[in-house]
């Protein structure tokens, strides 16, 4: 399917203009001092932590990022191509709070359990991602390890790891390393992202760096993503945001290339508009919508896999007509910019920080129903059915014709949550809208839910590992057994 | 903004061959003798009521409609046009009930009053066209007449006209006349839509026959409007229900042109699925969206304006997540596809047995923040906002930066119903959705609504001849003060 392009080449040109001004005049700061060193050695002018960056270099760097590139999961019938026509979706990440039946509270790992066997259930998603849910119950310091291995043991997908410090991503590298055959296997074959969060505007913080250079070195994939509500992290004009968007991640990229040429990168997007009268984030509007159609166009310009900000986004705190709306805007405008990474696109409510269990389910019916409507229809000479219309004629209906007959099965698409019922049937089932009725969906999904297999040594070394890093750092657990239900 | 466009050139070519193809070897069925006189005194081929078309004579009749006209409302500055670049807008037309507040029944005259104002009083909305709601509470042979009084004084917008009788098409345009100074003047500048419903399969009946013939002999604007649900009456293949609408289109659109040659036509279409299990209509869903990128591509190919089948379309039962997705994809699928002409785009529910106040406001927020999303946004050096970035620099934010300081009152879209409210917020005032919320948005508006002016003089003639006609009818009525308010 084509993409939907609204810049004009002129429009594009200028964006351009103004990222090459923005790294060259303003700059991007830098708080690691072995990044700072890489930029310098590579001819950049370093002014403390800022970094300027000479016309041509962001760009160039960039080019050495490949085009397309493969994640390797455990289930080899899980490994995804990231970049070109493809597109890959994962749940939402990143939320502390849960809803689930009407009820909102902290998220525990019971319920990031429960996530991850609903995203092994579900085709349409592709990763877990990193955290669908914060598991409050469990020690800050030692939840990296324990979200890694239930993504590893619940699902036989391609999981993320945790960006924010060097020892979290090392463990998180070193549990890729594990499942996959050690440190030369996991480089010559990458198996997991690191999301690497912009602390916009124009600044890298250490954390973040830390994650970003560990990642780099190792070879897995970075997406660099700013986060930008415009008003707020950027200005309130959407041709500057997406300039920023763009000098930013491009910071990013050219860090990640210089420590390890070739490394596989994702231009991350995050771009939203602030409500300027209460100071909140709005999703899901106009404003995304058409960052996300630019975004498309830009990465594509520079050859980059990139990455939309979220699927299914919106600021409602409830599973209602404006969750629905402004998560179809979003996620159709995934589509139409052709993005090859939709991270947050099941379950994510209140601005990011709900994951809600019935927007999850009621999400993956929109991912189905837009991949089916942008898989392209086929026009040919049997595709007209001209012989049901000689048999219909005039009158009567389609119903009973032979060419119904043989297709009626599988000839549309099929909704697994909304209602096509007449008044009478829905009222006599209960008059549930789609929320009761995602909440009834979900609960039957997992019934029937079957964990994949993982070989026993392998899983035996992932839990030596993590129990033996968590004592390590001053919090024993035992995960001999959970998680394994 | 562009259009989406999937349909390949050879598509196109295709689909154009199979509507060619059943226009002469099917043939349309039409059940009024004038419109077979005006075929056969064509050159086309009759057998009893079917008519067969000469290669070319479809495509040479709508070649004489024109590409784009105007309509007049008796207010000027509601006149509008329809075709090229232009998008018009009407609220839902049909519904038999009502829903509001939570209750469903039989829709009445107080109610469509009510839903009158309410058009009246949003700018996004252009006409209120024929009946947002059926008043069930008014005799069925004089609701036309009560029907157009209503709009008439309620609104100072175009209005349409009864299709669906030769009588009651021309009370309508009788009092088309009265508003717009006689017959010459509305012949010399149409003032109304009359929108013809195809039985389709391929079957015009004598009731819209009668409409059809009776505004073209008065120039009014036709729209011809297959409706489709494939599976029922059209087979189960979008590109088959493309040729088969386009057709039926086209030989109406012909018959127009027959009976007076340059009158304005529109394209019409409505095409959706049927859920094959049930049997009951589905909409919203990927086929529609498919069948209306692909409509307009076909639309523009023939040089006529044409109308999406609904703006905000949805099976559900209420105002939820479903019916908040399926009205997103119908509306943006019109903006995307360009339909100049897009009814049903406020209040529809429940396949469209249902007007639902709620739904009105709510669907007027998706067409406010979808007229901003495909507005173009401007790309230049301004637009870049340079100054902005190097008052923040590489930490801080902009809310106080002097750019935003400038913009913020109208720097982006503004909801009118959704919430961008924290959880604590939300809470305090009443945990309300987006439906609740939509309720207490309609009940507000109405206090502050204002009745345009209408001459007296014309108002009194409106009057007298409704109720002349009431009584010639049987069904007397007095209306010398019902919809003052």
């Amino acid at each position: 399917m084509p993409r939907f392009e609204p810049l004009s080449e002129e429009a594009l040109v200028t964006i351009e203009g103004g990222w090459q001004r923005l790294g060259s005049e303003v700059g991007v700061r830098f708080d690691h001092p072995r990044a700072i060193e890489l930029f310098r050695a590579a001819g950049q002018t370093v002014d403390g932590p800022v970094v300027r960056f000479d016309p041509g270099f962001l760009a160039a760097q960039a080019a050495f990022a490949p085009a397309e590139f493969s994640l390797h999961a455990r289930n080899p019938d899980r490994d995804f191509i990231v970049g070109g026509d493809h597109m890959i979706f994962g749940p939402a990440n990143g939320p502390p709070f849960v809803r689930v039946n009407g009820e909102r509270r902290d998220g525990t790992m019971a319920d990031l359990e429960q996530l991850l066997k609903l995203t092994q259930m579900t085709d349409a998603l592709d990763t877990p991602g990193r955290n669908i849910l914060e598991p409050n119950d469990v020690a800050l310091d030692v939840r990296h390890l324990l979200r890694a291995l239930a993504a590893a043991r619940l699902t036989d997908r391609v999981w993320s790891g945790e960006p924010s410090s060097e020892d979290a991503a090392r463990d998180c590298i070193r549990m890729g390393e594990i499942i996959h055959g050690g440190r030369e296997a996991i480089e010559a074959r990458p198996v997991m992202f690191g999301n690497v969060n912009v602390n916009s505007p124009m600044h890298f913080d250490v954390r973040m760096l830390e994650g970003l250079l560990t990642y780099a070195d190792a070879g897995q994939a970075i997406i660099v993503t700013p986060f930008l509500l415009m008003g707020a992290m950027a200005p309130v004009s959407i041709p500057a945001a997406l300039a920023q968007q763009t000098v930013e991640a491009l910071a990013g990229i050219a860090l990640v290339q210089l420590v390890r040429r070739g490394t596989p990168c994702v231009m991350g997007s995050f771009l939203s508009a602030t409500d300027m009268q209460s100071g909140s984030p709005g999703f899901g509007g106009p404003e995304s919508a058409l960052g996300l159609y630019a975004s498309g166009q830009i990465a594509r310009r520079l050859n980059l896999p990139w990455r939309s900000g979220g699927g299914t986004l919106t600021s409602s705190q409830t599973v209602d007509f404006q969750a629905g709306y402004e998560a179809f805007n979003t996620l159709s405008a995934a589509f139409l910019a052709g993005a090859n990474v939709c991270w947050q696109s099941a379950g994510w409510l209140e601005g990011g920080l709900v994951t809600s269990f019935e927007k999850f389910v009621a999400d993956c019916e929109l991912l189905d129903l837009l991949i089916h409507q942008f898989t392209s229809v086929e026009v040919d000479e049997a595709s007209l059915a001209f012989d049901a219309h000689v048999e219909v004629g005039q009158s009567g209906h389609f119903f009973g014709a032979a060419h119904t007959l043989e297709r009626f099965r599988d000839c549309f698409w099929r909704p697994t949550v909304a209602s096509t019922e007449n008044n009478d049937r829905w009222t006599r089932n209960g008059s549930l809208d789609h929320a009761a009725r995602a909440s009834r969906r979900w609960e039957r999904m997992l019934e029937s839910y079957e964990q994949p297999p993982l070989d026993e040594a392998i899983e035996q070394e992932l839990v030596e590992f993590v129990e033996s890093r968590a004592t390590e750092l001053g919090d024993p657990v035992d995960v001999r057994t959970s998680g394994r239900s």
